[in-house]
């Protein structure tokens, strides 16, 4: 089987070295806007071969976009076109209706399937790939209906063999979604570390005191601002929903605190400990 | 040595744990206003004894508060009452200004000394203690020009056998750091989890998506709202300040989103990026 990767990052990567520890047939070629990303790539192993889109694209029985979401949504009509008669194209974009949107109206978008593996770091670029990354996470395959069921058998194959679950949505469904549970954490986190940078330019020593748990919380702003600025705009309206939401919380949380109203800062932060439920949902299937 | 702990929670049983492994010749008693709480812990060798407030007290030559802090402000005026002649207290809260205030006017504010161990855990009580969560993480003295050098000296040395680094601060600058680097974190942390499970309410499969991103920037909304609320009151008008520094830059965020800016989105992300120095910081003192 001949794949053919474009956007050699964290994300294409891992998904190339992911399969090819469970795929010994299987000969990779990929692009890069930029030239280094491609070599690197070739010299870790990720791609066998550095190609061109156009070669690569018309070579290939698997073509994976794994670009920048706004990049994607540019280059899916030209893939396409591009396309061998059974090859089957997927993206690995983190926003789903704007690119469903973009294939839509070819005449080949059967042979396109929509998904998204929910797996990643705060890392970016082919040295932060990593064959596991994608293990007993989630991915998402959106609009079923609207590929070919050889294509979506083809794609299934491929993300069971990198041991994903799979679950299937609509893309609206998914955007909305994915806006609260992981657009928004990384806002939360880029204004976070923002906020406390500001600070220290009066403050210098702030972060002498600065923990675990501060860590954790700022951990996604060290995250990739030209893969997080195009799903904020293709996700606007979702995102800014998910936004207003968190800014209205907070301003709440912000009025009980200011009215040193600790019974009801206690209730607050008691009916939020039930997100108990879900982290231990999030680390028995990833541990699993 | 004889030790007395008043609160025998995360804080003050890891303590207790981490201080045992190290010095054979202690005994240490506690107090929990939760009598379940000082079975536990003395189940789990946590404590040799179970004692009273005023008890254990009058017996030890260092008595550590550890209880929230609202409670160590209404108790440290009575704990200094009770304090042996060369009796050395120490309070472990996360604020200092309040509690340094209420010592300042006992005739016997020279025994007692204001200390904070920066670490923690999300999980709260004597089952969530453990020997080596003080180790390589930070401990704040306050005001140590207020306190006998004696019982400074013997508090640095607990805390070196803890294997804590030791950094002297004024407790006002202590409390208007701690409000960014680790109030604020709690803050946004319980306000992202309170929107996400709001949402869930009308969208019942939101968590299907929620992957190791979504854990991490939430999992301080496990925290314990018993311990949490008091420090908002006490730190308030620090915690305020650096909460609305953070809802104003979420704000700007919104604004550059809502304009479909993508140049000054990748401009704010990209100088957040920055927080990566301070992370590696974080990482090379815990595992030094």
């Amino acid at each position: 089987m001949k794949i053919c990767i474009i956007g050699l990052g964290l994300i294409g990567g891992s998904f190339s070295l992911g399969l090819k520890a469970k795929r010994s047939n299987l000969i990779v070629s990929g692009v890069d806007m930029d030239p280094s990303h491609a070599i690197t790539a070739k010299s870790l192993g990720i791609i066998d071969e550095v190609t061109t889109f156009e070669e690569g694209i018309s070579q290939a029985d698997l073509v994976v976009l794994a670009t920048p979401v706004s990049s994607m949504e540019n280059q899916i009509g030209h893939a396409l076109d591009l396309l061998q008669e059974n090859g089957v194209l997927i993206d690995l974009g983190s926003t789903k209706q704007r690119i469903v949107n973009a294939a839509r109206q070819h005449v080949r978008r059967n042979r396109y399937v929509a998904t998204h593996p929910i797996a990643g770091t705060e890392n970016s670029g082919p040295t932060a790939a990593f064959a596991t990354l994608m293990r007993n996470k989630m991915m998402i395959l959106c609009n079923k209906e609207e590929s070919d069921a050889d294509a979506v058998k083809m794609v299934e194959n491929v993300f069971r063999d990198l041991e994903m679950r799979i679950n299937y949505m609509d893309a609206t469904e998914h955007d909305r979604h994915i806006a609260y549970v992981s657009h928004l954490s990384h806002i939360s986190s880029f204004a976070l570390g923002a906020t406390v940078l500001d600070k220290e330019k009066d403050e210098q020593s702030i972060f002498v005191m600065a923990g675990s748990g501060f860590s954790s919380t700022v951990r996604l702003a060290k995250s990739s601002p030209n893969m997080w600025a195009p799903i904020f705009s293709q996700n606007q309206e979702n995102v800014l929903d998910a936004l207003d939401a968190y800014i209205n919380k907070l301003q709440s949380f912000r009025e009980i605190i200011a009215n040193n109203d600790e019974e009801k800062s206690r209730k607050l932060m008691h009916d939020t400990n039930e997100i108990r439920r879900v982290l231990l949902g999030i680390e028995k299937q990833t541990n699993s």
